[in-house]
């Protein structure tokens, strides 16, 4: 029984394929680039990087990344494409969040060796589920604060994203809540800019939020965009809790592994995770990161919800890439009892009640936030209605 | 005078630029997909991202990404190159790096409007020398605990990068301090791992560099791997306080912006920043982020030092990409008194004395950290002849 940890990468090189891992798993491990004294055989059979596995793909004549090298003397250059699997012992950095990214993403990209590289996924060893907070609410709890016990939230996201002030943003709420919402969130882009301040936001929606609940007894769950320094989320996260709010968000792309863990280990509530960046670690197929592997950082770093785009959305991404990102959200990362650090998946960008049957049929699964910007708040008959189609279209859906 | 955050892009599109661009702007601020109740002319004028200036570049017949949309009926497409500028109004959300990173570069490097999208750099507004961390140490600091008035700082890494106990390490620290060398840093694969604890490490690497700063008047600096989570950063960057030590070293990206910025507000020390992983970022010239817009992000963080990578290196960076990040680090971000952010750039990868002249020749400075890994460690004379080769160098190439 081994603890090591394992990651699958997509690679193109010119060199041997053996020679181009090799080269892989001595940089992020034990070696240089000259052999240096005390790299004893014991350090690198303790210590080394391990390719496990290399399974040869097609091959071009051009490289798709420029900089990379060439064999000497050996005729035109072929970049051979492969799917690697390297290990590691975790007694190399133990289970810390940053120092694995540094060993399974860290100086690799560069490496001349390649003229591709890209973190497909990993697998991390028991270790990490025991040092690291991992996701606090995750599905049953953010279904216990919402009250939605079977259905996914119906969600939206306050828009304009930015330039409203907190009373124009709690007019809104105040609609949104009428008609019926579950889940509402802050775009990304409003967290605490001085025309609409973090705190008198959360005073301004908190009142409404509350004031229905008194009279419904339906908290609607809103995300308070909380991303800031370390001392800012937790104060922040602080006001909304003591303000009676249920979730905060981070973009987590911005705040980084250490400000996410930070929050995690102080929070109360659920962890909100957006992912605005995620185009420049993965739509590259040659370069970066997929999601498979992003979305395990975060998790293990302890958010509870995770965007993952949605179906026939606004941006570049395929259908059959956002289904298999939810899916991964809701896969245990850990064999044994407990939820095995799954997440809550949000599908946002362009929802409608459109896309709802064709969302369950692919995923299988309700345990998601349905997010509706556009497609709920300017529906033609307005927000309720705009509500009522997309729960309506869902409650078909698992009916068949 | 405007307080507005300006980004420049590299783009590539199908659509026409104008129109591409207006997407773009729209994303990042006032607007989505449909236009919402709410999105008044007024609220645009305030708050919608500005497109400062368009200039078209190339043209060419294929995407360089995929996903990219195409109009609609307009015959076989064509994807037109640009350099473009936007500005945001700092209001709309605050001088805060992580929201700063939303806007910048968040959801936009998915939009199906563009094949081809990187941040070339960014301008921010006082706003953010005054409300963030900034370098605390930076040229002047790092030359007066060092001991090192002129020269550039003659470094090396710890190598083999894993696997030494803090025994080991101790030992060729001492063989390092007595060949004369000015700086030692941990590679970024050792943190705190149970092979080399952190504070075993520490106690035995400071009882050493001590014992020679008592025996000799100087104190090498040694750059401790602190990565981690917040609280464990603090921690061992006070044991590295308390020890004596006079750096902490950080992965800036598995860390993050708020994970370093939260270490810069309790240090003491100079936070050397290393930046693994970054090939992810900039090595598409089609995607990503360029290394003048990447540091400007952790300056504003506060660290002291960073890698630039050095010339003849072993990974695929160009020289003329190594000088000009090395330049930046030590241009001011903003104007007016006081050093304006500059940082100290870190020279590594295959350094040896051979750089030397070359390095001084394109860069007209001293203002350095010249780590050499097998350059010194491996040098057939030994380490003290390693490092006087490589200083011997440096001394010469001043003097012309």
């Amino acid at each position: 029984m081994s603890n090591r940890i394992y990651a699958r990468y997509w690679i193109e090189t010119a060199f041997p394929l053996e020679q181009a891992a090799a080269v892989l798993a001595g940089e992020q491990s034990s070696g240089t680039f000259v052999r240096v004294p005390g790299e004893t055989d014991e350090l690198r059979a303790r210590s080394g990087a391990r390719v496990e596995e290399i399974a040869e793909l097609d091959t071009v004549m051009s490289p798709s990344l420029p900089g990379a090298g060439v064999p000497k003397g050996a005729g035109p250059a072929v970049y051979r494409r492969a799917h690697l699997r390297v290990s590691w012992p975790i007694e190399n950095m133990g289970p810390s969040l940053p120092n694995l990214m540094a060993t399974v993403a860290g100086n690799l990209f560069e490496l001349k060796q390649f003229s591709g590289l890209k973190l497909l996924d990993m697998e991390l060893p028991e270790d990490f589920r025991r040092a690291c907070p991992g996701p606090q609410f995750a599905v049953a709890g953010t279904r216990r604060l919402s009250g939605v016990a079977r259905l996914p939230l119906i969600g939206t996201i306050i828009k304009p994203s930015v330039g409203m002030s907190p009373e124009e943003t709690a007019a809104m709420v105040k609609q949104l809540a009428e008609g019926g919402i579950d889940f509402i969130k802050d775009d990304e882009l409003q967290a605490d800019g001085p025309h609409c301040p973090f705190a008198g936001r959360v005073a301004a929606v908190m009142r409404v939020l509350n004031a229905h609940a008194d009279r419904t007894g339906k908290k609607v769950m809103f995300a308070f965009n909380v991303s800031g320094e370390t001392h800012e989320m937790k104060q922040r996260h602080d006001l909304v809790l003591a303000a009676g709010g249920t979730c905060v968000m981070v973009s987590v792309n911005g705040v980084g592994l250490a400000g996410v863990a930070d929050l995690r280990r102080h929070a109360q509530l659920p962890i909100h995770a957006h992912r605005n960046g995620w185009g420049m670690f993965d739509r590259s197929p040659h370069l970066g990161m997929s999601y498979l592997a992003y979305q395990k950082f975060w998790r293990v770093a302890g958010v509870d919800h995770m965007h993952v785009n949605g179906l026939r959305n606004k941006f570049c991404e395929a259908d059959e890439s956002v289904i298999a990102s939810a899916r991964e959200c809701l896969r245990p990362m850990f064999a044994g009892p407990g939820p095995g650090f799954t997440i809550m998946p949000v599908f946002s960008s362009g929802q409608t009640a459109a896309q709802a049957a064709d969302t369950f049929r692919m995923l299988g699964s309700t345990d998601l936030i349905f997010a509706c910007g556009g497609g709920i708040v300017a529906h033609p008959g307005g927000i309720a209605a705009g509500v009522g189609a997309v729960r309506d279209a869902w409650q078909a859906a698992v009916e068949g």
